[in-house]
């Protein structure tokens, strides 16, 4: 037996699928802007209805500190195992807004493409696994498997309450492993399944100079311009060998073996093939290591953004009071974030002009993680992407952070499937971010055959069947 | 015989001249922006029309590439000097808003103090010589000099077309000495005569990286970050001395001798003073100079502001495509602001790093000027203060740019009386700029005693005299 009949509806809806999809990434939801909130919310409420409308049950609205998360589970399939899909429908700024070829939250399809912010992370990822429930949900009225589903709206802020919400709904969310797609695969047919994630640490340095501005003229040469202290303090945070130069930063770093690396070299895109990907000229980093190494292996340091001074048309004679930076880790295996910070503030104030001050804020913290590569699940997901997209997948790191793993990990004591469908030019974060949509069609059936091929093997009582056994009763979610 | 008609008239007239002031300031003139050339042309308007009920004559308004020149005369001093008369009726832009207590061009007066953009830089101070002039022609019908009036629409952005201007106009120009009113006293009770004045050469530098911004997960580590690369090439700018350090930068720095370093020891503001000034705590820059020394007799680069990646709140996961920083010197005798812009350019070369592209761009050039501390129009400028404020002026270098101050000096060939009536707290260029009022009537005390002196020592065939002798005849300004 396979899953004809919701391969079959899945293929036969694939406008009404993209229809809806386009309906999704209508929302506004920046979960980073509060000014955005209501849209989140709207979001968050619109989801909920259509998770209601394609059969899973349970379905809530749950709020947070901040943005609110939806929940969903249909729990039928006795005796077999439960999956927690997690996704994310809030997304990322859509600035600059000039760069948009069409406007960020007017999603619009033009050749194979969907644009829009969101298309591809994560609302289209996200509804691979909507649309294979309501593929399975409709034709047989049943799921091959237990389901609950997991969608935040605080993922592209760092997730700051989702840990309070999964360590509070512990015995809730209880499930054998949880399953997501927010990560890439290599290009158009080469499937990918993502076994490593960097962690994040983002934060800000504000520097204060005069208590207002100067008029550069009458103070020039005689007061320390923030704006140079700042710059002066950034240019010490990287050594001439492209590592980070805080003392201590590296000490955690694990050191893979040679056995992986040549994996990785094997498996992992070659410096062309990143180079082509980010549509620049030359790498840039940490001598002595392959730029796939360098963005999952090895932790690096952003510069994400500046402000300070006169930024309009034309120049300005000030000495500006003060000035900003916004900057981002992406750590790795073992270095945790909150050492990370103390090492970072550590720095900051010993590199802090005397004649300026530095204030230094928190913005996001996520930890590191890595799943085995010969998890069962992995086998399962693997097998799917074969059938869905004619090929065996590759296994990759990816230099993304993705908070919920480690999470899942920690509270419950679960490893994540990352079972991405972004392509590398997919302009993630980007103007004219885009889903590639042949990789939702195929994601759908990708799920589908993945549900079909957990329950296959703890049906057939394989040695993939231990893990599944474990009874999972629902819960309150609080 | 004294002033003493024109004087009563300034006295009794000292809340409807505050009231005209305050119909100046409320043009918003920010020459730098193009969305206010309007604006600034509305100015020039209303400048012109305030002219001819002064009762000046020949007064027009001549469009340039950009911002309009206002011009006005009065002849009728046969025999006598002619003093032009300059100033520049274009602001400042007024951000950030945010910081002002009352909204930059709606003019008001708190204490003892005109609040408004432009109220003291320059419109307020060019304003001293119009009601003083008014003063006159009200009470005599006649002015004790003849005067010609120019003034200027785009000082704040470097006066691209002011030269040319002056240039074409060099014989209707043609007068004995020029003055002007736009620079500072020590104190409300301290005035000074400023005889030297920095040059400026204003720039910014755009580094370009990746064609769009990129997932700073994906790619972080392996691309150069545009904003990490230029702060890397401005901390390069100064080394640890706090030295300019590009080469060949202070070749033609000039090298005052120990008798003037002395004289400005003695006269000028010491440190304290001029940190209290900037209400700051902290002094910086280059070693074995006085503040006063740093921001007169030395260059110094101040960077104006910096712009690049997300800057909004929160954080946002990217590589930026690009970075841009505002930058610029303050040059002094014999630098020439042609030479270090070559300098610069090499220097930017030389440092920007393989990884990225950098682009050089030129938005003000000046030359330095200095005057003689002993020309017979500094006498009559300091007798006039000595009757206005009731104490003698001190001779002070500026450390700001008046490039109209060297133009004059090389087409005209006259040299330029800067007889300023701003506070060092007038906050200029920077929010809540303001007038001290008690400074805008004695300013235009001031005036009336200079013309009149002027007039005085011309008639006495003092020594003075030789250089009012030239005839100054009626031109048309083109």
């Amino acid at each position: 037996m396979i899953p004809t009949g919701a391969l079959v509806y899945a293929r036969s809806h694939r406008s009404r699928f993209l229809a809806d999809l386009m309906e999704f990434v209508r929302f506004p939801s920046v979960s980073a802007q509060p000014k955005r909130a209501g849209d989140v919310r709207r979001c968050s409420a619109w989801l909920e209805n259509h998770l209601k409308k394609v059969g899973l049950e349970k379905v809530k609205v749950v709020p947070t500190q901040r943005h609110p998360v939806v929940y969903a589970e249909w729990l039928h399939a006795r005796g077999l195992p439960t999956v927690l899909i997690y996704g994310h429908y809030d997304v990322q700024p859509p600035d600059p807004l000039s760069e948009w070829a069409s406007p960020p939250f007017e999603p619009t399809v033009r050749g194979n493409n969907l644009y829009g912010r969101g298309a591809c992370d994560d609302k289209g990822q996200l509804f691979t696994h909507v649309k294979a429930i309501e593929s399975f949900l409709h034709v047989t009225g049943r799921l091959p498997v237990n389901v609950k589903c997991l969608f935040e709206g605080e993922e592209e802020i760092g997730s700051p309450h989702l840990t309070d919400f999964i360590e509070q709904n512990r015995r809730a969310l209880r499930a054998n492993f949880a399953v997501m797609s927010d990560t890439r695969m290599l290009g158009p047919n080469r499937p990918s399944l993502t076994y490593s994630v960097r962690g994040q640490l983002g934060l800000e340095i504000e520097v204060r100079g005069p208590h207002h501005d100067l008029h550069s003229g009458n103070f020039g040469g005689a007061v320390h311009d923030p704006l140079q202290a700042l710059c002066e303090m950034i240019s010490q945070l990287h050594d001439r060998n492209g590592r980070v130069a805080i003392p201590g930063f590296y000490d955690r770093v694990r050191r893979w073996s040679k056995t992986e690396r040549d994996y990785m070299q094997r498996t992992g895109p070659p410096d062309r093939q990143i180079l082509r990907d980010a549509e620049t000229e030359a790498g840039w980093g940490e001598r002595g290591y392959s730029l796939y190494e360098r963005v999952t292996v090895r932790p690096s340091l952003t510069i994400n953004g500046i402000s300070g001074g006169y930024e309009g048309v034309g120049g300005k004679a000030i000495i500006p009071s003060h000035a900003l930076a916004k900057l981002s880790f992406r750590l790795v295996p073992d270095q945790d974030p909150r050492e990370i910070e103390i090492l970072f503030h550590r720095h900051i104030a010993r590199i802090t002009p005397p004649t300026v001050k530095s204030i230094v804020r928190t913005n996001q913290l996520a930890k590191p993680a890595v799943i085995g590569r010969r998890h069962p699940a992995l086998f399962a997901a693997a097998a799917a992407y074969r059938k869905a997209f004619g090929t065996n997948p590759v296994f990759l790191r990816s230099g993304g952070s993705i908070p919920v793993v480690s999470t899942f990990q920690r509270v419950l004591a679960i490893p994540t499937v990352l079972m991405g469908f972004a392509l590398p030019d997919d302009r993630i974060h980007a103007p004219n971010e885009k889903f590639h949509l042949p990789n939702f069609y195929k994601g759908i059936e990708t799920s589908i055959w993945f549900l079909w091929e957990i329950s296959r093997k703890a049906k057939g009582r394989s040695r993939f069947h231990a893990p599944y056994t474990q009874t999972v009763e629902s819960m309150q979610i609080n």
